[in-house]
């Protein structure tokens, strides 16, 4: 090859250095969904084409986003490009699976989107998801959970926007919106972050009334606690009612950094009921999900009720202070001709639990010391003949230039207590 | 959809209960890699064509299997068929990147072969690679590694076939293999576990001669420790040393369960010195590796020596007795009439450390009960009115049937201390 390759268009390498800390962020994010009693599952990265791009499941708009292509039999094939619609292929095809599924998913997904800065095709989601609970009480649970999860990752501000479907289909009927016009605008509406108030109020314009378009206008200017927005829409008493029901469970459940707000619409074109999004005053959302009631009835025939977040790997990664390890290994060893009885003690500090790293390029102290440090590597271990023979070795701390002699034991007895 | 849709072909689903315990023996796996001081480092799925294609790499046979494509804008893509290419793909574009080098990686990889049972398209592999090191002390490293966690995993029987590519030339020339049938002699030998003896003998039949065939297969006879072979094969001191320094270092890594096997040759054409294979009785080798000392020169026009090795999860899983955990929570609450009170206990369980799931739907006893037992969820948690008023609620061993009435607390610490 006459030049060094480079990575696919849109996709990147993480290097130890940031895929140790993904990997934490990872682990803690797991940590909490298992916490609150979801299961992991796993699909493969592939789907049919056709699986993927149901009309009503996405949009003209994100179809064209697909990351499709043929493979060598000729099937259509695209790599997946979210959670959900595998989740309800699932369901779908699993009868059997014990209801409610709480599951969780947090892999790889693909969009043909133009790569931009810190936005790639291969990205990660970080999904929950309720299935077989028509209660409001699973969508309280799945926010409960997120929230949970943005505390446990030290994401001290944050606000959930909230809002129904059904709530705004009622708000846009009794603009004299008519029954056909409605999805149009919530998608017009779902553009309100990019274009703007004024840019809405021209899309609307175009295919509504000048009275409809001043009755949406003003309701989605409300943000609120529910109560008070709740006497000043018009709607039914029942949509109301499911309403603060599902506001009671995320109070008894504990979340409160919520808002009601309806300009959020999301674009997703499944959801059926109460949608949520993340707002971490970041200028873009840190997920967000929903209610959709008729995914899993398109595969299976049978209607199962749903509702689910999604959490994005890359924005929160963004947004959380970097750590500063750059390695697995906690000490490295540095055998000064003691190569024998310096593999002994490696092995010790690993059956003692420590990750363990050693010289094996025989170089000199100062060119080892040189790597430890570029390594942020916590710890480096002197093993000396004369000490050796002492029972001991020397631990030097990297950061502070302490340095001690002590005894094997004593340093995994160390060096554990640290963690 | 007029029925049910199934996954692409050749890749399945893991559902909770599976992918429960592939996580668990992922994690064990990755702890073991941590000690041995091992990063991680995650690369793209997509790669192009042109860098998986090498021929020296992989071999022609192989090269069908590239599960190859091209995507919306023309490009020759395909997905990796292993984690060795890209890492040396990083290495070569990375040249400020510290060695030694030491990275793993527990990813996807995908090969376009005929599905048959256990085998699939979409698989993982967990690498352990060292770069920077031509010292057969890093092969040591490796092997001493995957043994460690074959055994952190409680697979018990298992050897390791090791050879040397090197060795293995000087045989072969002091056979009489002629210079340029070195290579299509070892493939043909490659085949040896699935065509046999007398397969092996016929092939090689085709282009070497009786004296030649009857020397190759008198060779790959030869199994035992190496001190015994070593004085029966003929090979320059030279290479006898350097085999006699790698099996001391295997000693004192602590690695006792290898034997040196000249029938052992490797598929893969970019192996270059030692290579080694694990044999755990069960058919076929639960994974192999070796020394590619040209591999990211190709890319980099630098020589970087490398060596490293593969464990195949889905191989591993096979052999390992399965968990019968069939979800992640730990306890499940059932309310009886006290729905409110209930959400705080569940709070309070998930704050305590707690996998905790509670009844959504408002079922009875008995249905709750019955779910429990479907998912094997260890503890059911009873609220009751009048439990609650004492302060108490009841909690089930669902194993042993035992019942007691705890505070919440005491759950809390029952279930932690179990841990």
């Amino acid at each position: 090859m006459s030049k060094v390759p480079e990575t696919v268009k849109g996709t990147r390498d993480f290097l130890p250095e940031e895929k140790i800390f993904r990997d934490e962020v990872i682990g803690k994010i797991k940590l909490v969904f298992e916490l609150y009693g979801f299961s992991p599952l796993e699909t493969p990265v592939l789907e049919s084409k056709e699986l993927l791009s149901g009309k009503d499941q996405y949009g003209d708009e994100a179809l064209k986003l697909m990351y499709e292509f043929k493979d060598k039999a000729g099937r259509d094939l695209a790599l997946r490009y979210d959670l959900t619609i595998p989740l309800a292929r699932v369901v779908a095809s699993n009868k059997d699976l014990p209801k409610p599924f709480k599951r969780y998913a947090i892999d790889r997904v693909w969009r043909y989107e133009s790569p931009q800065k810190g936005r790639y095709r291969e990205f990660y989601q970080c999904d929950v998801d309720i299935v077989g609970v028509a209660s409001s009480l699973a969508d309280a649970e799945i926010i409960s959970c997120a929230s949970d999860a943005l505390a446990v990752l030290g994401i001290k501000k944050f606000l959930f926007r909230v809002n129904s479907r059904k709530l705004m289909d009622e708000i846009l009927r009794n603009a004299n919106v008519e029954e056909n016009k409605i999805v149009k605008t919530l998608r017009v509406i779902d553009k309100l972050d990019k274009i703007g108030q004024q840019g809405v109020a021209k899309e609307l314009r175009t295919f509504l009334s000048e009275a409809s378009t001043f009755g949406v206008l003003e309701a989605i200017k409300l943000k609120s606690d529910w109560n008070r927005l709740s006497s000043k829409v018009k709607a039914s008493e029942e949509t109301k009612k499911e309403i603060d029901e599902f506001i009671k469970y995320l109070e008894e459940l504990g979340v409160k950094e919520y808002i009601f707000d309806l300009s959020l619409a999301r674009g997703l074109d499944y959801y059926t009921g109460l949608v949520f999004e993340i707002d971490a005053g970041v200028g873009m959302s840190l997920g967000g999900g929903g209610r959709y009631e008729g995914l899993i009835e398109r595969f299976s025939g049978e209607k199962i009720s749903a509702t689910g977040i999604t959490l994005g790997l890359e924005r929160l990664m963004d947004i959380l202070k970097k750590s500063d390890k750059k390695t697995s290994s906690e000490i490295f060893v540095i055998p000064i001709n003691t190569l024998k009885a310096s593999l002994q003690i490696v092995n010790k500090l690993r059956k003692g639990g420590i990750n363990t790293d050693f010289d094996m390029l025989d170089r000199s102290i100062s060119k080892n010391l040189d790597y430890v440090n570029k390594q942020n590597i916590p710890y480096a271990l002197f093993v000396g003949e004369k000490e050796l023979g002492l029972g001991k070795v020397k631990l030097k701390n990297m950061k502070s230039g302490d340095e001690e002699f002590l005894s094997v034991d004593k340093v995994i007895d160390k060096l554990n207590y640290k963690k």
